[in-house]
């Protein structure tokens, strides 16, 4: 695919195609260009082409889409100091404001001002050529390849979420969903010191994935029967998981990374008393939820969206490092030219798919 | 009333009787007897004795109720060095184990051992003399006269409430609910320096007990109309709250004293993005809630149970140095003989009872 | 004073000037221009002009003094939206990178590349006019003057002292040193909630300052005897001090804000089992330190230097309220012409300056 | 040896004996009687031996030794659940009151009633039987061994000074002083995932020890020459140490387990601004201590003593889990009757010498 920079853009709901943009120019003196070298979908990727949008975000144009990229920098502002031409880095697609509140007091992450990859207005990654800022490129060390660069932003969702949750070493952890995510959080968990990890998922592929992702047990809950009582049902499981996992009286974290409602029932009934809840999966917008047991079990519920201030270079040390192995993840891989195939693989959510790639334009 | 230690016994559901028993005799070298002055009703007092069961406690046996109260230390154990017979004193009413994770790590309001006042099996203290550890008994100043010890409780309820939230000075503050943990909520946020305190609820005549305990506006929130979504009302109010009460983008911190579900929904919504909700009060088992919300706001939701460590020393200081005025929240007070009468007029539920007082035997 | 942008510069050592300055243009889009109304003489700003260094910064070129400032917005870029002209201001003098890890994880007092007035080699604000950024400016309520405004510098200096000793409301504060920083320590302790505050100076005139911005009680030591052990002597005022004013086992905070070696071994004695010292004040680069104290006892000592996201919004609501009274602290005015004889009050140190207050040019 | 309870007991300052005592029997009902394994000796133990004192704890009576120890169970009050009679258990040698507010916020090492273990007036382990309260004793995993049990106290001291820190994952810890303390610092820092861990020690001997003991670097400081500035050589030996450790503008955290005056120095200097220090290490009582740098660079000085809940239980999984060796640090092994030399090689302080071990009675 030739063109000074081709773009795989979504014009419209269910409709994307592939457009030659201008190629960018530095916009300040921070700023740099990448050359965009491999990018993971993302559920929110697919999300926007087949519905147009999430939540208060809308498609109102055409968006280039994907955000969880590496490349290999081509051009540097005046005043970038940490990165030079030639330097392979993962791109953290999200430049918050830097002057509201949020910003300014470590939490850029709630910034309303972000210009977020592929987050409507946005122009997202799957393009020859980004610009990002300086302090938002990560540089690779020279152990880690490109596909391990894109995979950075996945990592780094695990370990937002695992700081939301202030995990600890010797802590006990239970992981709703194993999902990329989902597994993801585990691996970041054992290697924090937690204690005792352990994976939920309906899906037996997923738990055999899990399984090699730092989880000392699985566990596959079942569903309730017909015309019984949901919310019950949760809080027996919860009871079958603490005892078949060894929890005693609950882990001390619960990760949910599912979405699923059942989940997050299960997730409050299992949880230990005092016990922190981190809610990173999203599904339906309101659940029926034990909100009493919340209260009586005294509980955190926190939830978690992006990531921030050191999420990236922890999950480059952890991959470079050796601690997370991504590759395993990526199942499936596709050329530039190929990229709405990819979609439609991701989109037909087949049980052996967990991480697609999408290789740059050369 | 005489005998040895004339008790108001709840002896099965809705079947409440006046007893003599024992008078009680030191249990170990860090006891005191303190001989009753006043007991508040509370609402699980009323709840036990109407149902019998409040979660997992049931009731099994006859149990005295009462567990708001104050008194005259008439025995002291051999090791106790911080009261002498004759001191006036706040009771707190549950004794943790001392022993278990919870106990040792601070968190003593979660024990499971916890010997509570009036919450089945253990007896509670609305009777002549009630035995408590010296280090759960707290001396008045001089200033406070022995109602005041007995509201005590309740501003522990809330000063642990707003422990829970993490208050700090500065912040704004949303109370939900303005009974008498609500209100007091709020005169404990302001008295902490919170910049902006608001109360809801629908009752007026709460709203106007609410403008005298610190609340720098009311809101009540209208009905959703018949067929309408609950959800999208409470979103909706969510936006004329803040609207009108000068929030901005929201709350800092929420306070949930109603434990109705509609403001759940309601404290999620108008809460500003990374803030703290406390679920403090209890209604439905399960709500309808908006999580992803919770999700994309990165919000903290957590419970609040009872107290710890500091609560009533704290709540002691807020009414001795005059920063709450308890007196004007006890609207009805009756003699031991007529306790029965206390609790059918708070379980009657009218507008006008705040706290209900019930004196002790002389 | 005429002249498009009459200044007060620092030539050299001991030599200061008026000068004439070319009008400040807006920098970039979200810069504002502020017309210089009041600004309070610091007493770093004496020591740059005095020995021309503090620590590692080193005049090296002239620098225009000053940066307790307040002023009226006269211009502003084209994205600036909570400034227009002829707002009035109060300017938080150090502008940080924003793009360092500091900065990005809300601790943006400690970035190295922050432009702080009157720093070398960066100018101040003892000018006509000066740019500065617009979220670091803040606008004043109607009912706070430009005397005022000026103040919010040094109270933004006390809220910052007590946020990095995670003061609580409830808790015991011993405030060593009694200038204009300490009082106002007390001041900000007090309307946080504070049960107790105590004021240490050896001043008398300081101790009456000191009483009248929230100290409880005060405590001037004693001097050690000649050829007696200063450490040994710290000690024993340490117990008369918790003696004397009613800490008990100490305070549970400790702010030193005078920089005197005698405060701080005083502080590390005085101080609760497991309690917080915040180090403010500067004096002695070194100081024999009790060091075996700080470990046995399970002390923390924490830095304080400037001041960071919301100190300049609470030090705002703080004097808006009425909470804190700024003005009886502002012993002396000059016009922006005897700058110079107001420099020299302030390096006499007589006992009966607070603070002295320079006027803008017209 | 035989007798009922054989006691190696210190009568008086350079003075110990072995007496036989009565066996102990139960005090209370969560009382255990353990029969004591194996003993390691503590620097503290020499130091009472030889001094009477350790700051404010005075010996004024015989006293027996030792308070690194396991054991095995011999007998068990009668609420005690967690144990039996021949379980295998390390013993944490200090019992708090329970009831103070230090042990009722959760810092019972701060708790002034402690019953310690070989601190006056309290005997300690180094007798064939020890009582000990039945939470403060932790059963062994089947995979340790009653050595590695007595191993279990100073590791939990690593773990509480690795707490003390807030030390977390993905940070750069420099760790001052390689005896057994700092050592295990380096190992917990690891095992919490620590980025890089660097070990500084003016012993050739230890530096090596270090290495195995997760340390990525180690250093070692040259002296100041005659007549030079001590904490002018402490600031370059930082700025060397950061930049041959690779460490750049230093480390997230410093563990100072060394009480040297130029290591407490040396870690103000090489701290990151920002950092934590804990301060663990006791040598003199005062020091000569940079505090303005503390103030400068916003530090935090934290001091550490004992250990707190949750320590033992962690210990004892990095132990059992295998990711931390402890057999390698005990150079030394001696039987109960030789237990004076075991103390003569202590006091000799070989740099051969890391733990020695004493057997308990058969």
């Amino acid at each position: 695919m030739s063109g000074q920079n081709p773009s795989f853009v979504l014009k419209a709901v269910k409709e994307v195609a592939f457009e030659d943009r201008p190629k960018p120019k530095l916009r300040h003196e921070y700023d740099v260009i990448v050359h965009i070298a491999q990018t993971g979908i993302c559920g929110s990727d697919v999300h926007y082409w087949q519905r147009g949008r999430i939540g208060e975000f809308v498609l109102t144009g055409p968006m280039v889409l994907g955000h969880e990229s590496s490349g290999m920098v081509v051009e540097v502002g005046a005043k970038v100091k940490n990165l030079k031409p030639g330097d392979k880095v993962a791109l953290e697609p999200g430049i918050p404001c830097r002057r509201c509140d949020y910003c300014r007091k470590g939490s850029y992450h709630l910034c309303g001002d972000t210009i977020f990859a592929a987050t409507p207005p946005y122009d997202g990654t799957l393009a020859k050529y980004y610009n990002n800022d300086a302090d938002f490129c990560y540089k690779l060390p020279e152990n880690m390849d490109l596909e391990e660069g894109a995979m950075v932003e996945p990592v780094s969702v695990a370990v937002a979420i695992c700081k939301q949750a202030d995990l600890r070493a010797h802590q006990t952890v239970l992981v709703l969903g194993c999902g990329p995510i989902g597994v993801l959080c585990q691996a970041v968990a054992k290697s924090w010191g937690a204690s005792r990890v352990v994976g939920v998922d309906v899906v037996q592929s997923r738990l055999d994935v899990a399984r090699s992702y730092g989880a000392d047990a699985v566990f596959a809950p079942s569903q309730p029967e017909l015309g019984t009582d949901a919310v019950a049902h949760a809080e027996k499981m919860a009871a079958q998981l603490n005892e078949a996992c060894g929890f005693g009286d609950g882990p001390d974290v619960v990760l949910e990374c599912s979405g699923a409602e059942a989940c997050v029932q299960l997730g409050v009934f299992a949880a230990k008393k005092g016990a922190t809840m981190v809610q990173a999966g999203m599904g339906k917008e309101n659940v029926l939820f034990p909100i009493t047991a919340v209260c009586t079990k005294g509980l955190r519920l926190q939830g978690s969206i992006r990531y921030t201030t050191g999420c990236y270079p922890a999950a480059i040390e952890l991959i470079s490092s050796g601690k997370i192995s991504v590759k395993k993840l990526i199942t499936n891989r596709y050329k530039f030219e190929d990229a709405e195939a990819a979609f439609e693989l991701v989109k037909a959510g087949r049980q052996d798919v967990f991480k697609v790639m999408i290789a740059g334009v050369a």
